[in-house]
């Protein structure tokens, strides 16, 4: 991948379909480092209907993939797609409850509280398949590959995009309290990182998966184990990227930042409705970048976004 | 057992011990039937801690196990356990999250979303049996019986009380949304009934395992199961309590009703207490409905409840 051509993708009638955690995220409304604090707020949560929704608002067709419980909660995340024109055709119901994450907000680092329910019970379904090998690019996270039976659902859609030349874009946010205890999530993550045509690390998924080290030395990490785009995020310092034969620095777009919530997910968005708009690499990140930092002027895990070309212009890129 | 008779118990340093759910209650602020709304306030929860809590308050020695996660509702828990100056020593931690009841305020029926976690891994330890065999009676509800491996710590439980003559009251609060799919929860409550000294169902307890049927139907239901003393609570309809030989009917001692939630856990606290301090059984039963008709008047599951020789005279009994 040149970082002055263009990402190749297959004539789809769907750009964009993400796989995975779809859930409620409860959060304190006041920071509290004893959990005494008893009012939270509950907002939809999981990043890759993030993205699609982002995706989508930048101007490119997306759909979503992914398992919500019978229950309120499913009820209310699949409410939220609707109103954000998301496609729920591809919303699988399970017997277990909607998955949700409780946070309590915290000076120190808030520890998050997982209750794992209906997300990793997707499976892999004739529909899923039909949505997938309709698309010009597939994403999924951590999350679905750290629980059976999604895992499997996953290594299917890995298998089944690779014979099909559908892309992969891969998040590996590990976390070791995803994972089931005894099981090695580490070299899961691993293992999987060959698989995919792009991989977006933050320093801190190197770390938890490397151990600290400096972030060209991380970068040189992914590499080995056969990643083939590497964008490693560094906050506020920017990130590098890494095409195996030259890596590139890249500074933060950020000027003003209200709340970090989502500029992950933002990024992803805006680089891949970018690649799919024809966008060579090295603009697609730029662009990436851009929509990032737009994004962290907002509050909330998804805002407003214009369309990616009003972004363009207003990043003069 | 006789009406006039007092429950016999051993000698023993503890009074009651409850075993069972310790948990969080997330409950939604304002009414809601879209589950839109997005602001909910945490409160501890679990119908054990809130027995032994009232218990104490009422004049009784009181203990309490469960498990719950190493997080923060873990701690949470066990703060408000101390601060009402409940022994910790049996609450046990397990690597899975704090459970949790997600209930989403309803003008129909609100329909709870579980998450189960932590409590469900309470195991039988020699501590646990130690403090079972220091005490005159011990307590449980359908929670840690609808899971292994809590099913095979009651079951354990079960045969050493027995075996050492502790006496056991047991709520038959069947929900089929607590057992695992697939799992025959109505016929294994009906197979425990015959091993409590005490059952106390609702008449929805009641419909849930047997159908709908009359109030005195249902009492002749659970004594033909080998229930000993059945009480069988009617809301404002009182209730009606045999002993396989008499039956008596009860009327409602509540005159006010601020709040239903907790009533049923006041009834088993008072009843335990006055049971404990030597009222034969006729006045215990008084007692306990007093103590419920008490409770009704304030708002929340466990309120200040004033020692029971209070409530006594309160209600001139």
């Amino acid at each position: 991948m040149d970082f002055r051509e263009k990402l190749h993708f297959e004539e789809r009638p769907n750009d964009l379909f993400a796989v995975g955690e779809l859930l409620v995220d409860m959060i304190s409304d006041e920071y509290d480092d004893t959990f005494l604090s008893s009012g939270y707020t509950k907002y939809p949560g999981g990043s890759p209907s993030n993205i699609a929704i982002n995706a989508q608002k930048l101007g490119i067709r997306s759909q979503i993939a992914a398992c919500v419980g019978n229950d309120g909660f499913g009820e209310f995340l699949l409410e939220r797609l609707r109103q954000e024109d998301v496609n729920t055709h591809f919303i699988q119901r399970a017997e277990e409850s909607t998955s949700l994450v409780v946070v309590t907000k915290s000076r120190a680092t808030p520890i998050p509280i997982f209750y794992r329910g209906a997300d990793y019970r997707l499976a892999y379904t004739p529909q899923l398949e039909e949505a997938l090998l309709h698309s010009k690019l597939v994403h999924f996270s951590c999350w679905p590959i750290s629980r059976l039976p999604s895992r499997r659902t996953i290594e299917r859609a890995i298998d089944a995009a690779a014979a099909h030349g559908v892309r992969i874009g891969f998040d590996p946010n590990y976390h070791r309290m995803i994972w089931q205890a005894g099981e090695d999530g580490v070299s899961y993550v691993k293992s999987i990182l060959s698989k995919a045509d792009i991989v977006k690390p933050s320093e801190d998924d190197a770390e938890r998966l490397f151990g600290p080290d400096t972030p060209a030395n991380q970068l040189e990490k992914f590499l080995e184990l056969g990643a083939k785009l590497v964008i490693l995020t560094l906050g506020k310092d920017g990130a590098l990227v890494s095409n195996g034969k030259e890596t590139r620095e890249y500074a933060t777009m950020a000027s003003e930042v209200a709340d970090t919530t989502g500029a992950g997910d933002a990024f992803w968005s805006g680089f891949y409705a970018a690649s799919i708009k024809g966008y060579p690499l090295e603009e697609a990140l730029r662009l990436g970048f851009a929509v990032s930092a737009y994004k962290l002027k907002y509050t909330g895990a998804v805002v407003d976004l214009p369309r990616l070309e009003d972004i363009k212009s207003q990043y003069r890129l």
